[in-house]
């Protein structure tokens, strides 16, 4: 291997690593964040949303190797794809941290009511987004289409979840109207959390074009064409 | 002008004209999408939902456009930038473009029930963001970083409005239970509006990060350090 091509490998090498770190740390903030709304923690979701600050951080270094790996390797086919969506990656990353922010800020706001009931879908719903955008991350760097399709059927579940928690407290507010405070942060919590599925989603379609060239984005709504 | 960099140059214009295509057609739907909501018109709101095709195959197109300029021209420095740049815009655009969809499919919901109130507040927030995503494709194509900084005001006026529908909405839902099920629709739809300020925002850091190098991402709070 020459001196550059060397290089080049490495850097990618380090382009996986990133990622992987960011994925990680957003991961670990949509756990805490739903713990913290659980187990009504302020000081859990604090630390959730002090820790943004690290992803956007990984966001930007993300980018800048990207960057300078654009500029000066001039890459080709896969790895330019690799590359391009590599930044793609990042910025969803960024998005799903902030979006366990949101939850955090909520659950803050929650922290001093009396809970509502006990909460069983909502972490539910927040397994399955982590373990989405866990895959999406995995399918990227194993570079594999046939895990970054496995995500189609959870998105809808997460749908699925959204729907079933919004029904559900529509009705407890209706007959109890005095709830409704603290209802419509748990209706936003749940709109967070499937918008988390979405950019896992998001990247997952990412992965199958940067693997096959093919275009799968805009047909989420197809499962059996993209199944496996 | 040798003839590649003619290409190039070529290549470049169209990348722009499609990207403010893109953005003309999004801008469109915002729009229509607040006013099938204000004239309960949902052929309207139809019509928006229809159109979101041709929004996704945009992306695609620009997403290939950029692909293909970065394998073939090696392009440097603010040219490099204002590619991968128009990769992230369309991205954007076309999230932008689901909002408006959101809203629209919103509207039809609504469309069969008794109006809520008078609404003044949701349409100028509408008018603000759909202003936003303007400008700042407007600095994106003429490489203006001044002009991407005016955003920072604006989404705060854009938080704002959100937080005023919602305290509203809110008491409105307190005092009279059996407007919930109409209400939380609409707290929705100033969330959607919200998420498409905030998209123009990104948009905006991403172009003074592409005229300047310099890094804004991440600072949307600070607005003394940015203004002009």
């Amino acid at each position: 291997m020459s001196d550059g091509r060397e290089h080049f490998h490495k850097e990618m090498l380090k382009l996986n690593e990133l990622i992987l770190k960011m994925g990680g740390m957003v991961e670990q903030s949509i756990f805490r964040s739903v713990k913290a709304l659980e187990k009504r923690d302020v000081k859990m979701a604090q630390d959730v949303v002090n820790s943004d600050d690290q992803v956007d951080k990984l966001e930007l270094e993300i980018d800048d190797l990207c960057l300078e790996l654009l500029a000066t390797q001039q890459p080709m086919a896969i790895d330019l794809r690799f590359i391009t969506t590599g930044m793609r990656i990042a910025t969803d990353l960024e998005r799903i941290g902030d979006l366990a922010v949101d939850i955090a800020e909520r659950a803050v706001e929650l922290s001093g009511q009396l809970p509502l009931r006990p909460m069983n879908d909502i972490p539910k719903m927040a397994d399955l987004s982590q373990s989405m955008v866990h895959r999406a991350l995995d399918a990227f760097v194993k570079r594999d289409a046939a895990l970054a399709r496995t995500l189609w059927v959870d998105e809808d579940r997460a749908d699925k979840f959204r729907d079933l928690i919004h029904d559900e407290l529509l009705g407890i507010m209706s007959r109890e109207p005095e709830t409704t405070p603290r209802a419509i942060p748990l209706i936003l919590i749940s709109r967070h959390l499937e918008r988390i599925s979405d950019h896992a989603t998001n990247i997952a379609e990412d992965v199958i074009y940067m693997v096959e060239g093919e275009v799968v984005k805009h047909h989420p709504k197809q499962p059996s064409k993209y199944s496996t």
